[in-house]
């Protein structure tokens, strides 16, 4: 295979949403761009499963809701439409082998969960206020609650093991990883910069309120299509260079020249790049962050026949396979499909599954629609497709959206954004507001296309790297003298 | 470059202490064996760096001290000496500005802080009683101590910031990683499994007592000498294939078929290599762990003209360039060499170097020749060698010892050492003693010799692994039954 040689202003490193989204911005401004990208496929952490006759569901990033203001931007732009997440019906609430069906979002919980549910809840609320989203290594606190998990702080702050657990189900999808791994400062910043728990973790008025007509996957795909041939795929970037004048970006099948480069990855992938001079910081975070280890289970039917039964799909349980279930077929209930969300070392709360649930695709699927029988009867038994995504098992991605351990924030800082030379960095790791989330990646995308615009009549060297010197020289100075 | 085809009754990847610990029991047993190593040079994260006039310093791992039997009686076995880490004289201890000389192991403290650090090791020798050192995962409270870090312990524990101060910088060193990011759980288990706290932490009677003569990289060398042609350089293994009849293992230089392979890697590192169905938890565990972030710097005197002072070279302060420094130099005295050690990403107590210490060597020594000034007098300034070693810039070896950061002792237990049907585990990380040291090299290599010999006797799946399987199942009964 020859590689071909290209110039363009702009070379986006990653066709996911957020790289693609860079490309559009930057094509937008009359720039000219490629975007390199090294599967067969647009789209990175969104894709489409096929159901058949037409049928779909997603893969990867799927909601969109109030306050994720530039995801509902760019889907408006590319004519897409959203619908709401089925809700209508009751929600099932199991734990310790009970089952109880429920209206509206708080399942039936004893006065004392509740108040336990609240306590923890204002508590998260006013440390999260304490945290400054853009720069949460600078929370007066930061240290003590980037050195614990969440899953530490709750185990020490909640009063009840019902609390707990739902707490527990809800943020452990969201996060995509075990809490008793994630950073507690992280879980704050999350919290503040995506408008609180409750929207975090409820539907309607929520961060999982709609989803997209035709699939989250639509958004790269329209977004390619008006690129064209300036997308290349299967062709995995090796290199990276950079000189006073402008950068080299070498794949597999193209080698561009151009002024900057975005790479719109995440960290945790960006290794597989040779980039010479990396950063210290940035180097270590590349490291030291993974993918999230988390997996989507889909059940087909031919029909929701949860919903003839009073039912929406939605269950909140502490059955392990199915910790949290929700509706997610598609809009015109054509079939059935229930979701659930699976970590690949064990679920949140205490639980280690056996080698045969983790590694037994069979063992997986009886194990998940045993879990669904349990909540909605023995049709569940019978899916006519059952689906899994398993991120932890693609060629070029090594996880769902990747969640820092303990010490990464407030030694790493802002590594993960902060601009070296004429690389900037794109990706929903990077983001500020809604981190992991789809808005998190258009948003990260837009930032760095503004970056790479306003570079131009600036230095190479970003203001941002210069800001973090001097910051660091400061603490060091502080520290020196109080040490 | 032609890619040769070889068979032996056992391949090993990865020429380290480990891997040549490992062949070499298994050469001793009649057994033929290639080891297949990805760089230039035999010995992993043991390496000697020349100083000038024959003089070398110890780039890598390089202590021995009673309780590390396995390393000791190789030493010995390859008929190398040992000689005592160097010690006649006065210790300097620096804090606010304030330096004390003392002689003995413990700073000139006050009764408060003498107190509290009694009280911190009291605790921590308590709970690492509770702590199985095989089995750490099954400790009553391993789930609690696994999801904080130690320095969140520490902080919450300690009476003086004092005593914070001198843990801090002795288990840094030890643990080759910043103590807010790795889990309790695992120190619990390295003061269990390396004979308590002032064993780990200490030069005479502890693990920092020796040094062999000519340099720890000797270790390797003697054992790769003795194979000779079946140690095969600069051939990076791209695949493990195996089946019921024996393993393939490619490399760049050659294949090789064998009955079973030994990867004796850091997980960090193993998933460079292409190895089809690995189990759930040893995959994840592989993208998890990351090479610690630890350098060692040293400064290079015509003399170690601190002798004549009355002092011993070390010292432990709140400098930051340099916590611990200790006398380096070789047996005979010939040129004095004084070592620190430091993280890539800021010294463990509260610190953020600034970006030039981080990213540029000038900087790096400037500071690090001012601290030893500040300790050691004007002659400290000029020395007429400075090096370093940054394990974070190998090209095959992704930093020291890997850390694990909170969660993951307790999500995927054992998988560091489960045999994964033909394909074995060794490597300090696989060490249940002296995890992280050079006896752990040795005793995980002769671990997995011993392993692949009783495995010519017994089914390709360890019982080990079935063993982890049943329990696991157990667990998840029993999680459910409480759920």
């Amino acid at each position: 295979m020859s590689t071909a040689r290209r110039s363009a202003d702009y070379v986006i490193v990653g066709a996911g949403v957020s790289g693609l989204t860079a490309a559009r911005r930057l094509a937008g401004a009359g720039k000219s761009v490629v975007v390199v990208e090294a599967s067969d496929r647009v789209g990175g952490r969104t894709v489409n499963l096929d159901v058949g006759d037409g049928v779909i569901t997603e893969g990867g990033g799927q909601w969109v809701g109030p306050g994720q203001d530039s995801v509902l931007a760019l889907i408006d732009e590319l004519r897409l439409d959203t619908f709401k997440t089925f809700v209508d019906g009751k929600s099932i609430y199991l734990r310790n082998g009970k089952t109880k069906k429920y209206d509206g979002t708080v399942p039936p919980l004893s006065p004392l969960v509740l108040a336990d549910f609240a306590q923890l809840q204002i508590r998260l609320e006013r440390m999260a206020r304490s945290v400054p989203i853009d720069e949460p290594w600078r929370a007066r606190k930061a240290r003590a609650w980037d050195s614990r998990t969440f899953g530490h702080w709750l185990d020490a702050n909640a009063w009840t093991d019902e609390a707990k657990l739902i707490l527990t189900v809800a943020l452990t999808v969201t996060n995509a990883e075990d809490l008793h791994s994630t950073s507690m400062l992280v879980q704050l910043q999350r919290i503040a910069a995506s408008g609180g728990l409750n929207h975090m973790i409820e539907i309607t008025d929520g961060a999982q309120e709609s989803r997209v007509v035709g699939g989250s996957a639509l958004i790269a795909q329209r977004m390619a299509d008006a690129l064209g041939p300036d997308v290349v795929l299967d062709s995995p970037v090796t290199e990276i260079r950079q000189d006073a004048d402008g950068v080299l970006v070498r794949s597999a099948r193209v080698d561009v020249d151009a002024k900057r480069v975005i790479v719109a990855m995440s960290p945790a992938d960006v290794g597989r790049i040779a980039i010479a001079d990396l950063p210290a910081r940035r180097r270590m975070l590349q490291r030291r962050l993974s993918g999230g280890s988390e997996s989507k289970l889909f059940a087909v039917y031919d029909t929701p026949f949860w919903r003839e039964q009073g039912l929406n799909g939605q269950a909140l349980t502490d059955l392990p396979m199915a910790g949290y279930v929700v509706d997610n077929s598609p809009p015109d209930g054509s079939v059935g499909i229930l979701l659930t969300f699976v970590g690949t070392a064990g679920a949140g709360y205490g639980l280690h599954w056996p080698d045969a649930v983790l590694d037994d695709p069979d063992a997986r699927r009886d194990a998940f629609l045993q879990a669904l029988t349990t909540l909605f009867g023995p049709q569940a038994a019978h899916p006519i497709a059952y689906l899994e995504k398993d991120w932890t098992h693609e060629p070029w991605i090594s996880g769902c959206v990747a969640s820092r351990p303990p010490g990464l924030l407030t030694q790493y800082t802002d590594a993960d954004r902060t601009p070296v030379g004429r690389i900037h960095w794109a990706g929903t790791e990077t983001a500020v507001l809604n981190q992991g989330y789809l808005d998190g990646a258009v948003s990260a995308g837009e930032r760095a296309a503004r970056e790479v615009l306003a570079g131009e009549s600036a230095p190479s060297q970003g203001e941002s790297r210069s800001a973090t010197s001097d910051r660091a020289a400061t603490t060091l100075a502080a520290s020196s003298a109080n040490g």
